[in-house]
Parts: C-alpha cells; sequence; structure tokens
C-alpha cells in the first residue's frame, strides 16, 4: 500500500455516500422487476446475494469529485451495477460455480438455463435504462465495456500452456474482464466534468481495475479457506495462471516448472498437488512480486488523481484505492 | 394461405433486394470481426450456416415501402440478423440442441461456455453498431425487443401442465419469442416514414411474426424427417405444447388427453407414443385448426398493408407473409 493511503473500512467510505447507495438499490429494484414469476424469484435471490456495490461507489464518488453532480448519477451507478451482475450470472454459469459470496449461484440453485436467460434479461434491461436516458456517453461507455469483457472471458477460457502464459497476457486479460468495468464508472460519473478531468478519472478506474484484481489473484494464494485453513487455490484447481504464478516461474526450478505442468495436465488435481505448488509459489516470491505490481499501479492511481479537485470525494476514491489493494476478501 | 396470396419462393422475393443483402453479409461480417482468434472461428462458423436472412428482408422491404431509405438500413438490417443470431446460439445452449440448419450448433461444435460468451459477444457487438448510427429510434425498439424476448424464453423454459397451458399463454410466448423481432424489423424500416405507415407495417411485423411461428408449430405436427418419413415431434419430445395440441384438447377423449400427460410426464418419451399424440392431434382437426389461425393472422397481417403505399416493396411484404405461412421449412 502506498504509504499515503491508510487502510480504510469499504463501509467507512460508503457511509459518506449512503443516501446515493440506498437510491441505487431502489434503483436495481425498479429495474429488475418483470412481468414473470420466474424472473421475479430469481430477482430476489440476486438482491439478497448482492455484492458490496463497488463500482456504483465508483460512479458516485467520481461524479461528486468533478464538482458536476446529477440525478442520473444514482441510475447510471444502478445500470453499471446490474451489468456487473450480468456478467457474474453468467460467468458462474459458464464456470459452474457453486456459491458466490457464500450464497448458491443462480445456475446452482435454479438451473443452468435459467441462468443463461437472466443474464440476457439483466443485460437487456440495463441497455433500456441507458437508453431511457437519452444520453449518448454512458450508452457508447458501456457497450464498449461489455464488449471488451466479452473478449476477456473468451481469453479466459482457452487452454493456456502454463509455462508459455505470459504477463501480458494477464494484463489483457484483467484489463477487459474487470479494469473496464470499473474505468467505465469512473468515466461516466466524469461525463459531464471537462476532458481532462474525465479522462484521469478513466485512467484511474483502470489502474485500480487491475490493481484490485491483481489483488483478487493473490488472495488465492494467501487466504485461507474458514473450514481448512488452507489457501484456497481455486484458480490452480481450475486450472487458471494468475500473476503470482506467472511471476515466480523464472525463479522455479526445473523440477519445479514440471510440477506445475504436471497440475495443468491433471484434470482434477488433487489438494496436495495445488497445496505443493502455492508453497513453491510463495516460497519463490511470486506473491511478493504480484504484491509490489499491485502498489505499483495504485501509486500511478493514485497519480491520477492529481489531476482532479481536491476534497471529499477525491478522497473517498483514494479510500477505494486503498480498499482495493488491502482487502483482506 | 388467403386467396390474394399467392406462394412465392422466398429466395424470388430476396431476388429484388439481392444488392442490399449481400451488403448486409458484409457488414455481418464486419460486426462480427473481433480481436480474438476463438471468437473469429466462431464467427466463420456462423457465417456458414447463417439463415435465410428473412428478418433483414423484411427490413429492407419496409423501409423501401415507405419510400425512404437511408444507407443505415443495411446497417440496421445486419444488426436485427445479429440479435437473431445472439438469441439462436443462446436458445441452441439452453436447450441443448446439437443441429441447427443441418450444421452443428455453436454449443455442440465448440462448448456450451463458448455459445454463452459468443451470445453475449454478439449481441454487444448488436449494440455498439446501434450506439453508433446515433439515431434514438432503432435503439430504443431493438432493447425493449430483445428485453422482451428473454421474458419469452424465460417462460418457454417454465414446465407447464399441458391440460393447463392456454392459448393465450401460448400467443403471448410466440409474440416475445419470435414476432417481436419480425415486428421490430418492419418498425425499424420504416423510422423514417409517418407514424400511421410506421404504425402499419409495425402490426403488420406483429401478425406475420405470430403466423410464422403457427407454421413452424404445424411444421413439427406434419414435417416428415428426411430419414424416418415420420412428423419430428420435437416440440412435443422437448414437452413443448404449442397450438396444434391446445386446439385438440376440447375435442380429445379422457383416455386420448390421458395419453397426452403420460407423454408430458415422461422425461424422454418413446417414438411410438410421440407418433401416438400426433396421429391423435391431427385425427382431431388441431393441426387444422392451427393452420386456420395463422391463414387468419396473415389475412390480418395483409389489410395492415393497404395503410402502405402500393408497388413493388409493398408486394415484396406481401410475398414474405405468404412465404411464411406457405414454407414447407
Amino acid at each position: 500500500m502506498p504509504q499515503e493511503l491508510v487502510a480504510v473500512d469499504l463501509a467507512t467510505i460508503q457511509g459518506r455516500v449512503s443516501g446515493e447507495l440506498d437510491a441505487v438499490v431502489d434503483e436495481l429494484r425498479r429495474m429488475l422487476l418483470a412481468d414473470s414469476r420466474m424472473i421475479n424469484e430469481v430477482n430476489e435471490h440476486l438482491l439478497r446475494m448482492r455484492g458490496k456495490l463497488f463500482r456504483p461507489t465508483l460512479l458516485i464518488l467520481s461524479a461528486q469529485a468533478t464538482g458536476v453532480t446529477t440525478p442520473q448519477d444514482v441510475t447510471l451507478a444502478a445500470v453499471v451495477e446490474l451489468i456487473h451482475l450480468a456478467t457474474l450470472v453468467h460467468d458462474d454459469s459458464v464456470d459452474h460455480s457453486v456459491l458466490r459470496r457464500g450464497q448458491p449461484t443462480v445456475n446452482a440453485m435454479f438451473s443452468h438455463q435459467i441462468a443463461v436467460i437472466m443474464g440476457d434479461y439483466i443485460y437487456s434491461r440495463a441497455i433500456i435504462e441507458l437508453v431511457e436516458l437519452d444520453d449518448p456517453i454512458p450508452l457508447r461507455v458501456m457497450s464498449r465495456v461489455t464488449n471488451e469483457m466479452t473478449v476477456g472471458e473468451m481469453q479466459e477460457l482457452k487452454a493456456y500452456d502454463a509455462l508459455d502464459y505470459s504477463e501480458d497476457d494477464y494484463d489483457a486479460l484483467i484489463r477487459s474482464k474487470t479494469a473496464s468495468l470499473m474505468s467505465g464508472a469512473c468515466d461516466i460519473g466524469a461525463r459531464r466534468a471537462d476532458t481532462k478531468v474525465r479522462d484521469h478519472l478513466r485512467r484511474f478506474g483502470l489502474l485500480l481495475g487491475c490493481a484490485f484484481q491483481i489483488t483478487d489473484d493473490v488472495l488465492d494464494y494467501t487466504q485461507s479457506q474458514s473450514v481448512t485453513g488452507k489457501p484456497s487455490g481455486q484458480d490452480l484447481r481450475e486450472h487458471k495462471i494468475t500473476l503470482p504464478l506467472i511471476a515466480a516461474r523464472s525463479r522455479m526450478s526445473a523440477a519445479e516448472l514440471e510440477r506445475v505442468e504436471h497440475l495443468m495436465a491433471e484434470p482434477e488435481p488433487s489438494d496436495d498437488l495445488i497445496a505443493d505448488v502455492i508453497a513453491t509459489v510463495r516460497h519463490v516470491g511470486g506473491v511478493e512480486l504480484a504484491r509490489e505490481k499491485a502498489l505499483r499501479l495504485s501509486l500511478q492511481a493514485e497519480s491520477e488523481l492529481d489531476g482532479v479537485p481536491d476534497g471529499h470525494a477525491c478522497q473517498g476514491l483514494r479510500d477505494c484505492l486503498s480498499h482495493a489493494v488491502d482487502r483482506r476478501s
């Protein structure tokens, strides 16, 4: 964490925009409501398991930081969360995930079919809301972002050679699958500001998003699962190659690299094999290198805020950045 | 078929707009192209198996019928086909279909995961194209239509009581899943015309779309599969209740109705059971009643064309209607 940043709880940051976030939840509820009992049943489940509203928070704070807020900010923040929700529902279905945020996923609780249709329903609802706002900027930003996300998801699906998947490949992936939407949230929040400030906030969101995803990927190597007490290693289990492993590779012995290849060739790698590779990656410093990159990116992100008017909202964005790289879950 | 209508081959109708349809295919190719080898591989497959471009034909002819054509018509026609394609890719994945138009589906040829992401990719590409045209009308129409289609797909998924699923339920379903997009194509084609003409064409598309879907559902009861020589009965196999069965129910004996319930309760109904129910539905006149409704709707559709300037394009739309209710596949 950059020295200027002091770890702040997300709840504290959000306390300062709690009125707006409450309104975002109301908007989400309104937008999701359908003339279909089945869709409304899934909606209730989705609203119960709703996340931390990190992207709406970025959008609201970005708007406030520019000094130009409008009543549409709340609607746009809800749309960004809706798009995030649509991608989660499809991602879980594609990955056959059964749990998200401690709750059953839509594919697990209802069915795979319902998850596919629900994702389409949510995304098309988001587009309707964007169209009705009658402002070309958010439409242009969000249509590009969602398309970029699908390209990223397709890349992620590809079976890579574990020893060949480069840091550039990884950078491109986290940019499209995570950072593009966070960047889009900041960009849209700043849509009424002058181009320079808007560009700073867009780049801030992009760098923050990359740091956020790297932190996520590091947690998979460090964070204990509540039950086992061991790092979850879920990414390795799914053969996902993330920065800690990529950074560790050049420091690994031939025998250690062979273990990695062995794991990647195993359709269902054993817990021991996963624990073994995690231990090696940590031992040679892969986790440390990944953390350093997240910090480097967050310093770059912070310097983008120099071009944004200082004040409470700008400080809130700085706190969001701190949350992104310092969180424990 | 209404007496005024003479069966015309779709190829003949399309011959009159072949220049535009060639341009639509070029546009489709341009729109689908991605910076991803995997996506482009799926694109090639989709372009090879591309359909009859019925919806683009409706859009182009509607524009011509109003007397106001623009270079954007071709792009919009490609967008409508793109949206149709996205729904097919997801539908096949939801239904686990392995063949479409004699070619393997995306889920069968690649994977279920790729089909989900590909559908999202195609739909978000369509939105990008709509946004770039900078015209609110097609965006408004298409966002509503795609959302309506997802609601329809969700309804279709629901397990219905075979003896309880009403004609109203069926009407609502075919409206949202099939007619809404055809209506949208005509509506967008007529976007520069005066409101009255545009309304006529929108309603024409809706009625045509309903007649088209009923004809499709009748074909499942009448059309022989090339291999077996028997009606395909695919809908009954998938427990889909369509108009021929709904119309037949009130004329069926208690024993015959019991057979229907038995089929619906059977996870994998036998060919004999399916053939038996098909024979009953045909025998009591269910197919005839469904055909009559398709003809009634097509007469209503034709009368909407009275409010559209007469000429070659209007005649082309009449021919499309004839194709919709008279086709054999």
